[in-house]
């Protein structure tokens, strides 16, 4: 997948830096905006049909959200863009998919990149890349497509639940946010869940020659999660340290709240990965057990019936005189003789615990 | 475990920040409240029956060592908290039990969160969550049920032992911390004392097929021990850093002692981690040792007898002219050189050691 | 190849420091030297026929790129570099092509080395050292010779498309070096590629004996990309803290850029270090998978057959008495034994799953 | 060991902290006092006989250095400590001896821990913790017991060999310091070679079984060592910063020198400790290279000697009708055809270089 | 080698700090003296009969290298010592070759060791300490015995070629330092060569037993080599931002040079390093590797015969009554079966890919 991301890249390579071009996958998408545009009294909820519907939300008094999905759209987006007085590059970034989380800082706005992450219906991590301006009374967030982990953010500004009604831009960039990186719980606990079960089929012994392929699978999830969620640390950090009108001293505090949970979330990560790491030891001691196993059963067949063999050869020889043969008990001295040679490798192997 | 506790954190996915919620598992513990408050001269020791009678505590002159056990019953929290004017995200962290080791400095009072370890009845490692709050002449602490380590605390309160009576609040906290970081020190001993005798077995052999399962369980419970203990260092660290009234200068020396503790615990869950990486290799090695010692065994027995059967394979042959036959010695002159072949394996083998 | 790369370096060895020595091995080239000279309103391109013409260029006010292709003509790049007054290990540095990308600032220029990396027709990894000094109004570019990754750089420039004849010379720098960048996604993409084609092959077992050969050299390509490029990062860094007027604030957002582009690089280059050392385990797997395999065909021949053998080994002695020998249905009896034993070893064999 | 370590910690826990307590092993220890009072005239040699007799020496104009023997004499200490104003704290850690190597800095003494590392009779490393107090004019040494490196130090003190008697306390302290840093060097020296031996004992197969046993031994004591030794770097590091009348500019160099001894130690160590790592890998080769060994000889004899019985075994059988039976020379020729069978196969697996 | 480095130290334990002791093995070694005095005008080249001789250099106004051979000669080194006013640590450092590289910045000199690194006619790694002392108008050198790579710079300077007559003792350092530098690229190139053979020979399957032997040999010696090379980094770093007289602020741009080189330097190593460590994992896949092939001949044989040799039993046997026995071509069709039974067992092994 790698391979993809960089073959989006590509897409632009040999363009002029800042050329707005979409570089992603989903480019049939409907353009789709909603806005919430609210304070401590009212709150109206909108879903617009042009992006020029948007541009007066700028200038309102309340805090606005404008919700944008569809990057495909790339002209909307760079007029809004430059409604909005966004550098050439913020509007390249918007809509080029391949972006590392990060944060950049402005005069009258900051720009911020992350990854939100959700598990499908087969349990698989989609990621998709969602971009927030962080303006003085509004927040403008731009999605590939519809479908987010924002439902209860747009639940509690409807009905006013906790503080965000109360607050400015900079705490509804907080909800927002907090709002994916709780999901990131969900879906490492999924992982986690993936490497326990992988873990519990290699003990058993229930999954063989595909084990490699499945622990493969799970480290480049694992890294590629990690690579998602890693550099948001810095970005809250950066936000934490940020010094201007747009983040207030009292929502700082809970810019530090993200910021704790997204250590719990890495450290997961990584304890994840070093788990990962000793599959792949403890499947390599499996297949030794098994083999020795094997070689066990080989062994001890091997050594009580070749030996039993030879003695059998020895009166199956065709020599004129061996005096034995003409014994009269011989054959049943002989049985006797076999069956406690037989009944003393037993005790060997037993005494070895080989059985 | 990773699973558990994250599924507690997604009990709040989706409600508003600061939401107070209790994440645990023990929501059927009663609420226990115990009260000591004492200067150089008295101390009153003291269970409540309502978290109301608590609030008188906050303006004594005395220090006052609030302890309430039973997170569960949020309600009583947070009344506690507004009272004692908490931040709502502390309230909210006191009940969230997945919290990381973490210190907030705010303007009257310090919030710090840890981990309390201890040992069950089977050895089992248990991880409760502690959360103080120091104020100025006060410490609040929270536990999820009855049952800590602050014996030794409430002894020495009681009798006036050490220099306790005749400090503040920072100093009440400091033996308070300090006695859950003497108990780390039993559970990395009892810790360390499972991989040396993991150890053992292996090098004994007296673990087989399950040591992979043994030394991955030990690997993940020296992971979580560390995780829990590891960010404390950073707690303390800002403690000494800490720049108010709330923490004197002469105090600092003490929590530098803490520090130099934790250092030493840090330490020694390093090398066990170590330790414990290195058990893998050597079980593995154990493995292919004793397949070394099946396969010899096989391959005297196959070299040994192998070629025997083959001579007596030879005279076991129908031809009509086999002049041997019929000379009459035949039969014991055969003995002789299998016998002689026999032995002369056997000192082969001996050269090689594999006798 | 390091190899080569130091014997190169030795071929300068017990030289004074500063003498100007071309270390490559393109010493064949002609002197191609191309000059792009514009501003908002004109665009001059030239290509100069000696060097002596690229002189002038230094002092008119329109922007001019002055690119230099063919190493091995050090006199004409001593001469250029004198007249541009460049310090004398910058010279000696520009024909000496075993350079780490770096950044040197001096008083009115800046001097900037790193590696051009492409793909050749066989999608192997190529290397070119280009250097560029950054004047007031002038960029000077030194490759060892023609072809490069500038091609849309030129357009750009010739067409006046994007900002670049507005901008001054650091832009100008800021494109080349963007386009370069831009090149290596390409490259790192071919080398995941390659490691997704071997992992395939492994799981696979399409490759046999070559299989650690082709992973070493897969491991030795990308720790050398890695050493091209990593230290790209520290010069840009060091670009954006450059406090003179050769870069302007303006610029230093572009160069912002090429940063976060450089980490993405490199973040993809640790992910394939880190897939390619985990090869190395999984083949190794994949080996022992298959000894199991052998090992089990051979145990089962063996197993069954061996004690039938000996069964046969005992009706075939030559004893006069052995009373079953006379029995008229002893021979279809013993059959009979022998196929309830095949079929019991048989199910045995099926229920340890080794079949 | 570890175990032990922690075990003398838990003496502790449920104390008061500052509980003077003697957490070592050597309790039946006599308390040895000696004292040195030199200046650059004249040198008093003495033992003591009780502590009082020491509390004079804190005020003579000469340099003082107060040797004292036997930790569990914790009353004694304590009296000493008080005459001396020492912290509470640090007379605590004065008779804790587990503790890290640390400097506390107060205000007008320095408290200084650290381990002397010295090889018992059987090439054991021993460990002691040293502690050292250094005032104005005086420094103080703390041992479990008798028996140390200082004797070089004392017979500089007697004689007046080198600058020791024209210096202040702190040179004193460093010429102490310093004799325990140089007795590492053997400690390491014999670590070394003890790796050494291992690692010829491996190559030269004379060690089997018991080899993970001694490399996991081995491994333990290098981290052991490193522990007691990196700290201290620290330390040192603090001393040389160390801004009060206690240390004087001159006699930093000093401290300097012992720095730089330290980083050589460790530096060994560190290289010690990764020969060790691959020790591991060197007798996994090993092993595996034996079973090779193992599986080639059982391969050879069964590849020869199986066809060969087969033929022998065709020729065992009854049938009525089989012509080569009856003809004269089929015994030689059958002999023939085996013995070339048998070169054949030779010469088969000397190509294959398994002879 | 550590073990000997270590013993050289300890010759020195137990002696006053400052005991100026040569720790090296070359004690029989004469004291060769030269001196090149020299300035832009004139160059006196002499060889000193006395170490009183270069007393008077100190004083001239040209610049003055004065390069003392032997070590062993600490009288005449002490001499000089004194004469030059060099801290008597300084002087012992200089005859004691253990030293780590290293600078010591005193008021009116440098003081400067690092390791010369050269290779002897069997292309192994010598290792000689090189000691500097940079003063105003003056280098001193010292090197246990005669033989260097400074050919190049005294002819440098006899000819006036480059710069060097014309600069000041801190240029005369640097190209001093420079030469041993450039020697190290060879030096670490014939290492890489090895390690490249090694892994062909690995490859091909040339060597067999010895190879952990060669691999951990070279292990060792590129751990010594960086541990030889890594510290002189920070050495150079130091006299980049030294500030005073004795480095000129034109001259560090020459030792920025210097710099670049040892972390190209450095980089190899680690290159080669990592390169070392998965040639175990590369000699162990093809240890596995050559077992597999073993394993399959053992099986292909005696999954073959085996069975045949049963059916060749069954009709070895004497009942009386085995009807097949008296048909007329029992034995022919016999044989079509074996033979049947044999190609069906060459296909079934050629389509598991096992031939």
């Amino acid at each position: 997948m790698a391979k993809k991301r960089t073959k989006k890249h590509n897409k632009k390579s040999g363009l002029a830096p800042g050329s707005v071009i979409y570089t992603g996958d989903k480019s049939d998408k409907n353009l789709f905006i909603e806005v919430f545009d609210y304070n401590k009294d009212q709150c109206i909820e909108k879903e617009l049909h042009s992006i020029e519907e948007a541009f007066d939300f700028k200038l309102t008094d309340c805090v606005s959200w404008i919700n944008i999905n569809g990057l495909n759209h790339v002209d909307a987006i760079e007029r809004l863009g430059t409604h909005f007085s966004l550098h050439p590059l913020v509007i390249e970034d918007l809509v080029s998919i391949s972006q590392r989380p990060k944060i950049d800082e402005y005069e009258d706005y900051l720009f911020v990149v992350l990854k939100m992450l959700y598990l499908d219906a087969e349990e698989k991590v989609n990621y998709e890349q969602v971009s927030f301006i962080l303006g003085p009374n509004y927040v403008l967030s731009f999605q590939e497509s519809e479908g987010d982990v924002f439902g209860s953010v747009r639940e509690r500004i409807r009905l006013g639940k906790g503080r965000v009604r109360t607050m400015q831009s900079d705490y509804l960039l907080y909800i927002l946010m907090d709002a994916i990186v709780d999901e990131y719980f969900s879906v490492i606990e999924t992982l986690g869940d993936k490497i326990e079960d992988l873990e519990t089929d290699i003990f058993e012994g229930s999954i063989e020659e595909s084990a490699t392929k499945v622990i493969q699978e799970l480290k480049k999830e694992v890294l590629k999660v990690r690579r998602s969620i890693f550099p948001l640390r810095e970005v809250i950090n950066r936000i934490e340290k940020h010094e201007s009108e747009l983040i207030q001293q009292r929502t700082k505090t809970y810019y530090r709240d993200i910021y704790d949970h997204l250590i719990q979330v890495t450290e997961n990560i990584d304890i994840y990965r070093e788990m990962i790491w000793s599959l792949m030891d403890m499947y390599m001691t499996t297949i030794s057990n098994k083999m020795n196993e094997v070689m066990k059963v080989l062994t001890i067949m091997a050594s009580i019936f070749i030996p039993l063999t030879f003695i059998a050869g020895i009166y199956g020889m065709n020599f004129e005189y061996i005096p034995e043969l003409h014994y009269k008990y011989s054959y049943f001295i002989l049985w006797g003789v076999m069956i406690v040679l037989f009944i003393g490798m037993l005790i060997y192997f037993k005494r070895r615990k080989w059985l």
